[in-house]
């Protein structure tokens, strides 16, 4: 590509005043967040200094202490910690798995499965039957699945046109398949990892057991991997597998929220929240999930600061901690929320990546939706091409019952389901500019919010 | 990031006939597009086999070879190597600049920019004058310039919302650096490159000298070691750099475009062209520019194939010999589409990257523009947002005189000058899932401007 598009971008002055115009306002906060290394650098020092860092754990202690830091170069009339304490979860040592066929031993890419139990110290030996639905495993049933442990490989559906689409079509093997299949006497359980490409990475997340069942170890397995197994497994129906997982549970552990606020200079009672969560899973750096995400939210505070934006509400900056396993941040913030009885005028989440923006996902009334939809009009030739009604955030989602307006940033997700929960998470992978179209999308988005409402 | 949108896609029966919806019908294209591997294997084996394929080298016959090896797979009614004779430039062995000051030598990180003249064996030494402008380089003039090594500075401006356009602000620097800096008697010029990131990367690019104006040696320098020499000038302002460069022009070496058709099954003497082009900078495998455009296009045909859909009019992929420096394929295809005199309903080229598709760029008349408009309204849902008046593509440019429609794809933009022209535009860099979202995009546009007419 040699020749170029000579399309002027006017620069405007940096100095917000009523004579503004709501389009200079705009342009300036994304010349800034272009230009601005701030949130990236910030980012490699998390995914550096802070991988792994689930609730509860050395590096989740880390995190916090690096953000509060990096925050505290930001003016912000409140910045604290809201501790509480909450059960976790960690791994011992990593997670193992080996196939045995024919007397050959090959060792296969796993992780744990977010809240998988271990196994004894031996790990389990058993033939592993593989399945690709519920509905299989329900008619092998008992007579075939007792006493083995079950593999579940069905791949994300990549004819789906959003990763999303196909997440949400896999995602109930890894979320209720130990559960499941325990109920028919399975002694462990291997999942696919929910990847949209073929590659040498475990991909983990959360499972959840179910009361009154049996709670069996529960691994991911690379998709290269799980294709490799299949095809062991249609070679020889007598496959065997080794599993050992080593964890345990952490009671009532002390961790916390970081809140921090640029109160609003005529209704300070009202509150836009702009969130992100802090924990990554144990097994990567977190970059796009949600290193980028914290990133992007505490720029907004700091663009706000240095284009001398005074917000009429209080833009309040929530990063949760433990979105991946138990929320149980977001239901921290959200009982604090109830107490204090302040009117959230929006609630934005960015968890979705750092892909290029391309619009917002509202969780609310169609007249929100329709107001939304007016209001990003002049964001259109900034790229802000899509308002739908859709979903809002996990960490948000407590907040729904209280009637607050829930809004989710949408960014290209097509390399996500390559990233996410797995050690390919990495800095790298993030793109500066992307990453700052972002955070300029929605600091745009607060400003219009906060000034003409929803 | 842990809750999905489920939202159904529904899938539609493959067979395409006068009962099936367009809408169907793309719905088809986006999911074999999906789904398959060929177009990224294919570009995979490009990349390793015949990286740096410029024009006249082994490896561009070696590509020449390989993509006419992996079309013989598609069925197409034509497909023929147009042999044409044109002139090259090589490097003979790559470029050197090492930084003298204070006795102490360093290496920087360069590469000829494309057709440098050689420096002497033993290279150019002399001082080093940064730069950032044209207009600076003339107020600085003979007085300052004449013996000295000109070092243009200028970064890309970031600010810019998309890269291109600041791709156009610093590009004067490598296409006409040299020859002005030429005028005031400078011996040699080395350009910071046009890259939106600090790496170590030089990136190339073409460059044109002036006729009746001394040719100096010209290379790229990588945007680390430019900010690095800038300081070192700061700090001491005799700094000089001790250049070498062995290149060499070819005269009159045999080369090709590759031509490939499905016939029109109702109008075969009316042509919707798809181009992409063959050739790669010499230091780089070119999976971004232009490899996966290659593939896009040729996975075009073979969609076309799988779904049986006919055509009305004759598709015709051209694969373009020689955008980077001379577009002697570009030329030669006009001229022989000029002999020929068959009607190009439209010309679409891939030249902007294998990022997310985010639209069309249509060099045309208003009305044609209107036309694409309305007709991509259907493609909207798919994530066709921008339909704009705009550039079409450098091979398909010199159509533009015979009154065809030019059309451009658009892509996601942000990263690509992080790779552009660099050893760093590397198969990984590529999305399977984007490139093929590119693909689906032309296909679908295809079968409707074939259907419909612009």
């Amino acid at each position: 590509m040699k020749k170029v598009f000579f399309v002027l971008f006017l620069s405007a002055s940096l100095m917000v005043n009523s004579q503004v115009s709501d389009n200079d306002v705009i342009k300036n906060i994304y010349q800034n967040a272009l230009t601005s290394y701030v949130a990236y650098n910030h980012l490699n020092e998390l995914c550096t200094k802070a991988p792994g860092r689930l609730v509860g754990s050395k590096e989740s202690e880390l995190a916090l202490e690096l953000l509060m830091n990096q925050l505290s170069a930001i003016q912000t009339d409140t910045c604290y910690l809201q501790n509480y304490f909450t059960d976790s979860w960690r791994c011992v040592s990593q997670a193992e798995a080996i196939v045995i066929q024919n007397g050959k031993k090959e060792k296969l890419n796993v992780v744990n499965l977010g809240l998988s139990v271990s196994t004894p110290a031996k790990g389990i030996c058993a033939d592993v039957v593989e399945v690709h639905s519920m509905k299989q495993l329900d008619s092998l049933g008992i007579a075939k699945i007792q006493g083995k442990i079950v593999f579940f490989n069905r791949p994300m559906d990549n004819a789906k046109l959003t990763t999303f689409q196909a997440y949400g079509g896999a995602i109930d093997q890894r979320a209720i398949g130990a559960a499941k299949a325990a109920q028919y006497g399975a002694v462990g359980v291997i999942v696919r990892s929910i990847a949209t490409e073929n590659d040498d990475f475990p991909h983990t997340g959360v499972s959840h057991y179910q009361k009154g069942v049996k709670e069996i170890p529960n691994l991911s397995i690379s998709t290269n991997d799980a294709n490799k197994l299949s095809r062991n497994i249609l070679e020889n129906s007598h496959t065997k597998i080794r599993i050992k997982s080593d964890t345990e549970t952490l009671k009532s552990v002390r961790t916390a929220n970081i809140i921090a606020e640029i109160k609003g200079s005529v209704h300070p009672e009202n509150v836009i929240l702009i969130g992100a969560h802090t924990d990554a899973w144990f097994n990567t750096p977190g970059a796009h999930d949600d290193g980028a995400g914290c990133m992007q939210m505490m720029d907004v505070l700091r663009i706000f600061n240095d284009l001398h934006i005074k917000p009429l509400n209080t833009i309040r900056l929530v990063l949760f901690m433990d979105e991946e396993m138990y929320q149980s941040g977001a239901n921290e913030y959200a009982t604090f929320a109830k107490k204090e009885n302040k009117k959230h005028i929006a609630c934005i989440e960015s968890d979705g990546g750092a892909g290029l923006p391309l619009g917002f996902s509202i969780d609310a009334a169609d007249s929100t939706v329709s107001s939304v939809r007016k209001l990003s009009e002049v964001l259109k030739e900034f790229g802000v091409f899509v308002v739908d009604k859709g979903y809002g955030g996990v960490d948000i989602e407590p907040l729904k019952e209280y009637g607050f307006p829930l809004i989710g940033l949408e960014t290209n997700s097509q390399r996500y389901f390559e990233y996410h929960h797995s050690a390919n998470d990495t800095f790298d992978k993030v793109s500066r500019r992307e990453m700052q179209l972002g955070t300029a999308s929605i600091a745009s988005f607060v400003y219009l919010i906060d000034k003409y409402g929803l």
